[in-house]
């Protein structure tokens, strides 16, 4: 991977700073976030602008550039990738180490006295708007919105935002119609006296009508927007994606209506004028409900005394805990994903060894199998196929340039995951094809007694994921090891692999209670920067726990584990388990066995059935 | 306990409240928090206003008087015992629970429309009143500055404020002297760039001069103020303590010294308008640092652009990391304490079974204890001596109507401490007389599981004591019992017995990281309500810890216990315990048979030291 160039760009953006054909009043910076509009993780190549201007790709990071400067923050995950795919012009703010300034701090200690700091106000949450906004006043600069976004206008060959045709949902994935989720909205509205609710998320706008789309890879959304009255309802959606009869059918957009079921489908990009009118009509006391994560431009089109912004939405809460019809599909998706995953291990254990598989080559082979299975749609995410040293770049995708061959010497590690129509997956295996080392093992057995520490745990009714994090570390801190990253997120029903309120992380404390229904990644690792990465990631779902006295009522929950892939014995030393450790990996295999291999021997693949099977005999107890 | 009958009291209150000869204009709501002027936790009588007006005296409560309502909200630890110290005036809000409203809140559901709510501004810190005024003003009403104490107008035999003699400490107890510690302090303010500091709470005053007082019971401070500029030094006290000699000669009053260490004695009642001095003097970009929990009062005396708030001052985190000097004097005050505790635990097993030792006899006799050993100053906070359904009262303290005598029947526990002039300490232990029931035994084992999890945790350099709550509570969680404090406080040398910035809770996200030489309490607990309580804690000191990978020389971190008190193994079900568990418990009491037993030695003190040797026999492994 050689670094972007990035001298001449640099150049054309700071005259475009200056240029009064897009600016009022020079800006001294210009901030590009990561994200788009709706603040999603993954976006459309059109919204690629802080990797356009930096050649930095990961799915997270803030590029700033003043007269002078050009600085990049991102997190642990992404620290060498980043370093090496930008060039000597960028300057890496790692985040999360001791000694990197913030960005506010950063501008302050750069800036000329009274300086302007630009951003496009579309693209920054309103949050992050305040807190920088307010720090940089206190220095006194000050942080103006600039209309047009500058990258664009250096942009020459940026791509169209995509359109694509929508899928509709029934009942039987869905388990909820989308007149009822609006109902139960407006409930919610009415609880907190809100009388519009305005959908910036493109998650939460496919969740609330049963749709899915194909804009963004790997993510089943569409770019639009909702306004929710308590009598209207308003989607902002472009194409002629509405012209689709069986779309116009799911959205009732024929029928005589309720008045207040009846859908408006209006341009996407009338939201901020609609926005604004909403905001001009409002009587005193009539709030208007917005994300605190909404962009700066769609907040500010409503008056200050007006809004009433919460960090989660009530769509966002709901959306966390599946009903009965989404879980189901989750553990059909995830059996579906399991048999993939096995014929792939099982055609890499005989590949492999005649040094003729890479990196790239074990991804499409794993996107291969899984397209066999029903309902399969797309890849959740770029899969993360590495192989020796190249695994302990967190958040690696191979490409041509770092391609490395997989071999009977190297650990291999492959987190990868799909859309089904069903449900969405994401599994991390690490495995050897050779022999592993004693210290290979071992960094593996503490990862896997992380993952079983957080699978196992039993916790009241109330807790929030956070407070788990560091059951994941404790075998690892015990020997001085530890990990750079989260332990795990909250995944998506055919929507986004990642999504909040939960989470389990030592760095989320926002985060909402976990409750039975909540899905959830397990996913601890060790990285050993040059060498190798470990991870054994499974998704999991929140159930209610027995426990011997129950927390006077109040209730228990645990994890069921969903994914259903053998984590590979052969890695495991298993001197370092406790014998509940070991009852668990055995029971877990036990499970993969009956449930997994019955869905093999259905789809006659007899081969991947007998690797399963090697794959899971019991662990034996040592000494 | 009866309830504190305030009918008449608050009569008074709501009508001071629309006086004018107190108040600009009537207030409809009068806020009265807990603490003193420096956001103290223990406060002198004359401070204690909250219990004055309703009788709830517990150490964490803020009452709000409305001209319809009296409401009074606190935690977890005080439910119990608000809900019977308050009559029928009150409403307790229980803070931590789902459906309680916060003060805001419940203001704006209650008042009417335009509402002024009065408070003092010395007594509310500035960020508390930020947040307050922010809300009420965001719903139409106003937070107002009540510059006369409405309680102190209706409170006729209300104490004087104390002023009390002060104790030197040389070098030997504090490793460093003022001087020295006034030139970090400079520094700190030259790094941040501020010109001046001003020292707002008590401990800080103290721990800053190397001085002590007694003007708080329990807590070895004396009212005061200190405001430190680059080049001079005032402090604001009040009385002839600033006559004794011994303080002239060990703040060197009388010598001739560089100016910038020349101290300058001001009254304690001229902070404000000294202050609002430096305040007018200031040229751009001199900044003055308070704690933002500082009183509102002090923090408008500086306008806002001339402020610099943060969280922790740099003496309270510069004080939370212990000096050799510090940890030594600290390891002998817990081993006298230790002396003590075993001399009363004999003590109590040969008295309890006669029927005669009541609640309060057993605490006088652990003081009457204590107060032999050298260096004995007072307790450090009122002893917690509590049998059967009393100790299920988290912050229980006996009184006669309540004093219970102990019994060979009942579980009793023992949460006490102490100040030495070398030391602080907080020891809690849960014993049993007779024979424990096996629920009881279940119990206690759990809580010493969480116990054990914390001390023997090692984690990574720069870990936030938060994320080690978890670990305390997993043995209980597994069985669906948990408990509703936090595990551990910081705890002062010679100082208050709970300070900043470090602790062990699921609560506090804002706390600093730990580090070698800071020093927090460890104790889970579990409560039982109507029945028993049980609590097991040790003080423990951050040491470096040896891993095998040693975090890629981040560094390791550990606990060293100071307490050395034994565990009574009577209440331990071996086994519940692993192998490591069981080898903590012998390792401790076998350093407690070692370090105690040749004090207890020295101190002749033979049948207590039979005692010990007998309570730290080694548990025997179980089948």
């Amino acid at each position: 991977m050689s670094p972007k160039i990035t001298t001449e760009l640099l150049k054309q953006l700071r005259q475009v700073m200056k240029n009064p054909k897009y600016v009022q009043e020079p800006v001294q910076a210009y901030i590009v976030p990561s994200g788009d509009a709706h603040q999603s993780e993954y976006i459309a190549p059109c919204d690629c602008r802080r990797a356009f201007i930096s050649g930095f790709d990961g799915s997270a990071g803030t590029a700033i550039v003043t007269e002078q400067h050009a600085a990049m923050w991102t997190d642990g995950r992404y620290f060498l990738q980043a370093a090496h795919q930008m060039d000597g012009n960028w300057t890496l703010m790692k985040m999360g180490l001791k000694d990197t300034p913030t960005q506010e701090d950063w501008l302050v200690s750069v800036l000329p006295e009274g300086s302007k700091v630009g951003v496009d106000p579309f693209i920054i949450p309103a949050d992050q708007w305040k807190r920088m906004s307010k720090a940089l006043r206190s220095a006194g600069h000050d942080l103006v919105p600039v209309k047009e976004n500058l990258i664009d206008t250096i942009w020459t060959d940026c791509p169209q935002r995509p359109c694509k045709p929508l899928i509709t949902l029934d009942l039987s994935y869905t388990g909820v119609s989308w007149r009822d989720k609006i109902v139960a909205l407006r409930s919610k509205m009415a609880e907190r006296k809100v009388m519009w609710f305005v959908v910036t998320a493109l998650d939460e706008v496919a969740w609330l009508f049963n749709l899915r789309g194909s804009d963004v890879e790997y993510n089943p959304v569409f770019f639009a927007y909702a306004v929710i009255g308590m009598n209207t309802i308003r989607l902002f959606i472009d194409g002629d994606r509405m012209m689709d009869p069986a779309v116009r059918e799911h959205l009732q957009l024929d029928s005589t209506l309720e008045p207040e079921f009846k859908i408006q489908v209006m341009p996407y990009g009338s939201i901020l004028s609609e926005l604004q009118a909403v905001g001009a009509g409002l009587s005193p006391k009539e709030k208007v409900w917005l994300s605190d994560k909404a962009s700066y431009a769609l907040t500010e089109a409503i008056s200050k005394a007006y809004r009433y912004l919460t960090p989660y939405t009530p769509i966002c809460i709901a959306k966390a805990v599946k009903n009965a019809a989404e879980t189901e599909g989750m553990r059909r998706a995830h059996i579906k994903d399991a048999v993939a995953l096995c014929e792939l291990f099982n055609w890499l254990e005989k590949e492999v060894p005649k040094g003729t598989v890479t990196e790239i080559i074990a991804a499409d082979k794993a996107e291969e199998f899984r397209s066999q299975q029903k309902d399969f749609v797309e890849l959740s995410f770029a899969t993360i196929s590495s192989t020796g040293p190249n695994g302990a770049i967190i958040h690696y995708k191979p490409v041509p340039e770092t391609n490395r061959t997989l071999s009977v010497n190297e650990i291999y590690l492959l987190d990868s995951g799909a859309q089904y129509k069903d449900g969405t997956t994401d599994v991390t295996r690490t495995m050897h094809f050779g022999t592993p080392s004693a210290y290979e093992k071992e960094c593996f057995t503490y990862v896997l007694k992380g993952h079983i520490a957080v699978s196992a745990a039993i916790f009241p009714n109330g807790t929030k994921g956070h407070l788990l994090d560091s059951f994941a570390r404790s075998a690892l801190w015990d020997c001085g090891l530890d990990y750079l990253h989260g332990t795990g997120h909250g995944v998506g029903s055919f929507l986004n692999v990642h999504e909040g309120p939960c989470g389990i992380s030592y760095k989320t404390f926002a985060d909402e209670p976990l409750e039975a229904g909540m899905i959830v990644s397990d996913e601890p690792g060790y990285y050993e920067d040059g060498s190798f990465g470990i991870r054994i990631e499974n998704v999991v779902l929140v159930i209610p726990a027995e426990t011997k006295y129950n927390f006077k009522n109040r209730g228990s929950l645990t994890f069921e584990p969903l994914t259903l892939v053998p984590i590979q014995t052969k890695m495991i030393d298993v001197n370092l388990l406790t014998e509940k450790e070991r009852n668990w990996v055995n029971e877990y295999h036990q499970k993969c066995r009956e449930v997994v291999g019955a869905e093999l021997e259905r789809q006659g693949r007899h081969e991947a059935l007998r690797w399963l099977l090697r794959e899971t005999e019991p662990l034996a107890r040592v000494q």
